[in-house]
């Protein structure tokens, strides 16, 4: 296996964990930046011409993980595997953000929900849609159910 | 940082990396296993209710990384993190699979595009889609409609 990296961090409003939104219908709307680290900015060539990209970052504040947990949109338990806790036997995370503008190796982006340091593993790009007649959301989709 | 571990193996008909399609108009319709360790496997519970999965998976064969390359689905240079490339600062893979049937620790899946025998890193829901008239696929786009 590899030794995880980061190779950036990124810049946001969020200074503390409580301050991140989530639960049933959290949305992120926040504007941030991905300031990726001058010795890999050479791979974001081309990137402007995507409009999403994948984000791989690392839950770094995060130690140990429950197998069954009562995530912030149920009150129920589920498995982990079905939810985005952070805390995960590898505490990776992947959000989907969109990129607004690109400044040499500094991305502006919105759909941040990191803490402001956050470590950045990957950045990918995001290429093609599940079809909505196909994607079934499980027990989330139970919960925000119960909750209209 | 972390120290990345296996929840899983895939099992798949692939063999070699030579056997998996990629480059321009690739599918990837292939059915194969997730077998998650009998130790993380209370944290599939619930996930039947779910037809999509983002799995992150470990690029295992790969060592080192070029910030520019030339992708299988054009023959021009590109920045590493528009790409899919294996060879990644952390060669950490994603892809999105079809859920069919799930068999106490193991997920029969469609999509594989991993070798037999890759260490699954984590699992996580698939939830939503970026909305269509928003996605812009840079050089990609670009290279189709140069193909066709």
């Amino acid at each position: 296996m590899f030794t995880p990296q980061p190779i950036g961090f990124v810049r946001s409003l969020f200074k503390e964990i409580s301050a991140i939104p989530k639960g049933l219908g959290a949305r992120h709307p926040e504007e941030g930046w991905l300031e990726i680290l001058p010795e890999f900015a050479l791979g974001l060539t081309d990137i402007e011409g995507f409009s999403h990209l994948y984000v791989l970052w690392s839950f770094d504040q995060s130690t140990g993980f429950d197998l069954l947990l009562t995530p912030p949109s149920d009150d129920r338990l589920h498995g982990l595997f079905t939810t985005r806790a952070p805390r995960r036997p590898n505490p990776i995370a992947l959000t989907v953000v969109e990129l607004l503008e690109r400044e040499e190796n500094r991305l502006r982006v919105r759909g941040i929900d990191m803490l402001d340091g956050t470590p950045i593993l990957d950045i990918k790009p995001y290429l093609s849609n599940v079809s909505a007649e196909k994607l079934r959301r499980g027990w989330l989709a139970e919960a925000e159910a119960r909750n209209n």
